[in-house]
This record gives structure tokens, sequence and C-alpha cells, in this order.
């Protein structure tokens, strides 16, 4: 899978002149999306069917900061799956150097609020999933 | 009515070290709806109603810059109305200083996505914001 | 100029499903510091410089909402310069439709907080935005 | 210590209808910047000695969603303290409802960048974050 490029923006700075902690999970969800259309399966498309998708957790360590005009190569993977949730792993990167590792877990809702057997609903993109685990 | 106050977040704040320039359309939504709260009409009871209210246009002159921990002091009043639109103005001071005049257009539209009448919807309310006239 | 693209993010959608008004600011400011880039004159290197450019005021007029996944095309112009301001103009549209009309007035400060002459400092940059003037 | 109360605005529900998860790092820092209030240390303050304060890590566990206008009330504790860093647990309620558990770590920069023993600067401090060690 082809990385995704965020390129940090002025108004994602702080007073610090680094980027606010809280646009990182902003970053991750950009990045998952893009892989999400990478492997054929936009998230607008989902959520056409009625399907949403909560974050379940999230976890973030911060090693290097960033600011703009940086930008910030994303790389996701899969850590780890089951019977109703997935858990992506991040890694990011700005000029060589690592800005970040994170994770993310989510869980599908169908149209009834209850959570989807996602192996059973899109067996072609959980297999595409699997096939990204670290 | 009693001006709403902002306190003012960190991470409201730029790299300039000053409140980025697109937050104050959030205080101004913020003190919009505490005003429709203190005329007795939640902004919520609207929505659950099906009624949404985008923004039609928005204006706003910087006067005098804030950071965090400033606290804003929003005046509210109603610079026009007309058969489907309001106009809110905004005045925003923080420590005596002036820091924005502020003006906001509004229609509303409701569950068939028609702009509403307010005045037949919404007599009283109508009435109200009639008084807050400048 | 090349007009800028912004693809908007599912987080920048509130909860009407469109984008939420606020990020318009922001949107004009990514087109222009894309611009200044085109032009030779990176607003990081004016801010490694010591100058800042404040917001001095800033109006939007909305006639079409967007939507994740839509990307919005903003062309800016310059609408007006004086010895101490520049005001730019905005025309953003997606899929043919016009989106909105916005303008934004800037002034720029130097390392002593004081109004600079930009037209002094950067005359290059000055010939090129009279360019754009509409 | 009085636990903090975050009001959810309008602007930070996503189109799923709740609050978007990257606003909890937000809320996070509010409640930590309130219970530094609490304890006579502004943060403000630590600023204005050339004190910065960078998040090192954070994670959320997601239990229950919220959306506008809940109150959602905050108590921050102290997780863990160790020479350069402080860890603070967060539990957020809504209505009675657990919303969500986290946590974040935190190191303290002085004006040359370099790590600052926390306890050496501020004994005082020190001494009423560690009584709010769980």
């Amino acid at each position: 899978m082809t990385p995704y490029i965020h390129e940090v923006k002025y108004y994602e700075c702080d007073r610090m002149g680094i980027v606010h902690h809280s646009y990182y999970a902003r970053f991750m969800e950009e990045a998952r999306i893009d892989l999400l259309n990478q492997l054929g399966y936009p998230f607008e498309k989902m959520e056409a069917e009625g399907i949403v998708s909560p974050v379940v957790s999230l976890s973030i360590d911060f090693k290097h900061p960033t600011t703009f005009p940086d930008k910030i190569s994303i790389e996701v993977r899969v850590k780890e799956m089951s019977e109703l949730k997935v858990t992506f792993s991040y890694t990011m990167k700005c000029a060589g150097a690592l800005v970040c590792r994170a994770t993310s877990t989510h869980c599908f809702l169908g149209p009834d609020h209850r959570p989807v057997v996602y192996a059973d609903k899109w067996p072609d993109l959980t297999a595409k999933l699997a096939e990204l685990t670290i």
C-alpha cells in the first residue's frame, strides 16, 4: 500500500509552535480512510449502506513534534482482527524521523445500531485486511 | 439578555500565540445557541422537530487579538429580520477592549429541506427576536 | 494560477452532515498559503523573517453545502491593495456548483509588531499580487 | 478536587451525530488545565516561566458516545509519577453513564528545551499531585 501523506496546515499548530496533539487522531482517520479507498472500500460507500464505524479505543506515542509546512508520511497496518473489531497500527514519519506510533480499534454498527460481523458482510475486504496484518 | 462568556482554550491558539481566526465563527455559534436557550428555544429542540439552520453568510471585523486564558464576553443582538432569514450581530469584548464585531445570517429548513417562514412556525420566538433588534 | 483543491475530511462534517461553516475560513487560509507558494513567497519564509500576517476581516457568502469526500476547488484573486493591507477574494466550487464566495483582509506586522509597508519590503511579490487583481 | 464539566458544543459533533473522537484529547487538556488551576499552578504561569509541557503519549477507551448539548463530567487523577514524567488518568461521565477512560503522559521542557525535574522546580505542586495518585 502507498503511505498516506498529510501536509501540516498552519492552523494545526498551537502556541508551542507545533502541531497540537489532538490533530494526530484526525491524521489517523485520514490515513485509515485512504487505506480503505486503496482497498476499494470507500468509507462513504459503507456509510451509504447504513454502516457506521465508531472508534472503540486509540493510543498514540509521540516521539518527535511536527510543524507547518511538514509533510507527514503515514503507514497503516492491521495489528489485530477479531470477529467484531479491527485494530489498525500507524507509523508516522517526517523527513526520516519517527513522529509517532499509534493504534486505533474500530467496530462496525449496522442500520439497527447492532455490531456487524464484518467477515460475513465484506469477505473480500476482510481477506485484504488480513494480508496487511503485521 | 446576559452576554455569553467564552473562556479561550489552549488549543484554540495558533503559532502566532493568538486565537486562530477560524474559531471566532465557533464562538459566534456558542453565543447564538446560548441566546436561543435564554429565549426558551433550545437549538436541540428545533433539531428534534426536524429543523436545521444553515449559515447563509458571515462576516467578522477583528480589532484586538485574544489568547489563552482570556475570557471573551459576547453580546448578541438582531440586526435584521426578513421572512426567511435572521441576521445576528455580535460584539466581543475582553478586559474592556473590543475584540471583534461580527454578523451571521441564517435561514431555517424544514424536514422537507424547504425554507421555513419562522414567524408562522414560532410567533413567540419571532416577537422576542424583534425586541432584540438594534 | 492553479486553483487550490481541498479534499473535504470526514471530521469536517457536522451533525447536519455538511462541512461546518467554521472550516471554510481554514480552507481560505490553505488556498492563500498555496497562492503565496505559487508566487514564490512561502508563508514560513515570511514567518522566519519575523513577519506575521493577522486577519483583519473576513466574510463568506455560502451558496451550496459540501460534504465528505467532496473536492472543493478554490480560486484566489486580489480584490484590493492599500499601503498596509491586502484583500483576497475566493471563489469555491465543487462539481461545477458554486460553494461560496469569500474575502479576507490581511496586514503584515514586523518583529517590532508594527505594520509593514509590504510594497517596500517585497516589491516583486507586490507586483505579482497587483497582476492578480480582479 | 472538583470534576471539570465540559459542555458539548454543536460543532464538536460529526456526521454520525456524536462528538468526534479527536475532541476528547481536547477535553482532557481542558480538565488537566483546570486541575492545575485548582492546585494553584495555572498553566499560563508555567508558560510565562518558559516551561512547555508536551504530551508524550495518550490513550482513550471509549465506552459511550456523547452529543450536543451533553454535559461531560471529567475527573482527573494521577496514575504515575517519575522523575521527568507525570501520567494523568481521566474518567468521563455523562448522565451517570461512563463515557470513556483515558490517560495522558507529559514531560516538562525548560527554556533550553531540556527536560525539567519537576519535583525540584515545583516541590509543592509535586506533593499535591502525589496526593492525587490513585
